[in-house]
């Protein structure tokens, strides 16, 4: 366990996959710098996580942020770190370590498919120069894989937390990823939750957790914008068949 | 630990991300049953695996293959199997257990890209649908992405396993990508491996572990094939800029 303060590296101008090592860093009240939100003359901005990424953090390189240091470790790759950081502050039982990994690995299949419906092409182009096939991808993803991956995350959610009785980060993921649908796709979403119960009552319970709720309420929180993973492309929400 | 041998649902018909699962296995000598290579009179074939999806299996409803039967756990999301079967058997040291899980999905970010190569608008369309958005995809990938993955990962190959000084199940993942590639993208990659000395080594180091060496020679080393991830479409296979 560290004792100094955790440091997250990512970038400062979206919520992305930072957003959900923010969560459980909140939820669970660790203490931690987000350091591209601080100066740049204090060794913030963007440029900081440009540096975490080349290596200048020591240890291992990392691949992409999300960027944890822990002490002496780095650690990438948000599934790894929020697994680090749950078996670190005994935040998952040890039986269902595996389960919580297994489930977040899902949701973030479901967020890669989120970011692939407005770059289908390249993440190197712009949305503009791949909107034709981001139309096609969308409507696949709308029509047909949202669906099957909500019902299906709605048929392991009646425990009623994600991994049966105990609350865990995977539920503050569910949750994160619930508020980046309704943002980029609200017309598809509200035709699901009609049949998601355990799905929304999953949500409001992590709303009001007392952490998150003051972290929601706080300006640390990260809004969804058009430069982000979720992005509200009014063309890309159909309507489900 | 498990005392009956493991049991592996995967489709029967490609290696996929089943191949990284039975890699672990057969390096560490662990007893397992390959349900769906067995004959349907037995409760084997692709039907087996369909069961296995829809929950039969009881404990927790997997989302896709593969999965693993270990006694009474059910595991799915190929990392955290890999994740799991290391930690129960010491594959792994401690310390190295989220090094190696971070790498594992840099690597399930690869084989991701590698996927939509030739699926870039919808799983559920044939590649010939969708011929066009793959050459396109195809192009990004093999001139900006796998260039940039591929350097990543020579460097930090000098350990010269991909955890350090510790042979992992990354190195195993990492040759069967490498072989992968090598299948699907064969010009390509001859005009990277010249600047990746470590990663050829690599491979061939795992190539030549006993395990690994008659598991290759085996009936059981499942090819790459037409069906898979990894997939021979010369027309995808551009020149690296």
């Amino acid at each position: 366990m560290t004792t100094t303060p955790y440091e997250l590296y990512y970038w400062p101008s979206i919520p992305g996959r930072g957003e959900y090592v923010r969560l459980l860093l909140e939820d669970a009240a660790l203490p931690y710098v987000d350091v591209a939100r601080q100066a740049e003359s204090e060794g913030g901005g963007a440029r900081a996580v440009v540096a975490a990424r080349r290596g200048d953090l020591g240890g291992v390189r990392p691949w992409a942020p999300p960027i944890l240091r822990a002490g002496d470790h780095v650690v990438a790759q948000t599934a790894a770190i929020l697994d680090f950081l749950a078996a670190q502050h005994d935040l998952v039982s040890a039986t269902a370590r595996t389960t919580a990994l297994s489930h977040q690995l899902t949701i973030a299949d479901l967020v890669e498919e989120v970011h692939d419906t407005h770059h289908p092409i390249a993440s190197g182009l712009y949305y503009e120069e791949q909107r034709d096939a981001a139309r096609e991808r969308a409507k696949h993803f709308v029509g047909e894989r949202l669906p099957m991956l909500l019902d299906y995350f709605e048929s392991i959610a009646s425990g009623p937390f994600l991994v049966g009785s105990e609350h865990t980060y995977v539920d503050l993921s569910m949750f994160q990823t619930l508020e980046g649908l309704d943002y980029a796709f609200p017309r598809a979403l509200s035709q699901i939750t009609s049949r998601t119960p355990n799905l929304s009552a999953l949500r409001e319970r992590v709303r009001e957790r007392p952490n998150v709720a003051r972290y929601l309420a706080s300006d640390r929180r990260s809004a969804f914008n058009e430069d982000g993973i979720f992005r509200r492309y009014p063309e890309l929400d159909a309507v489900v068949a």
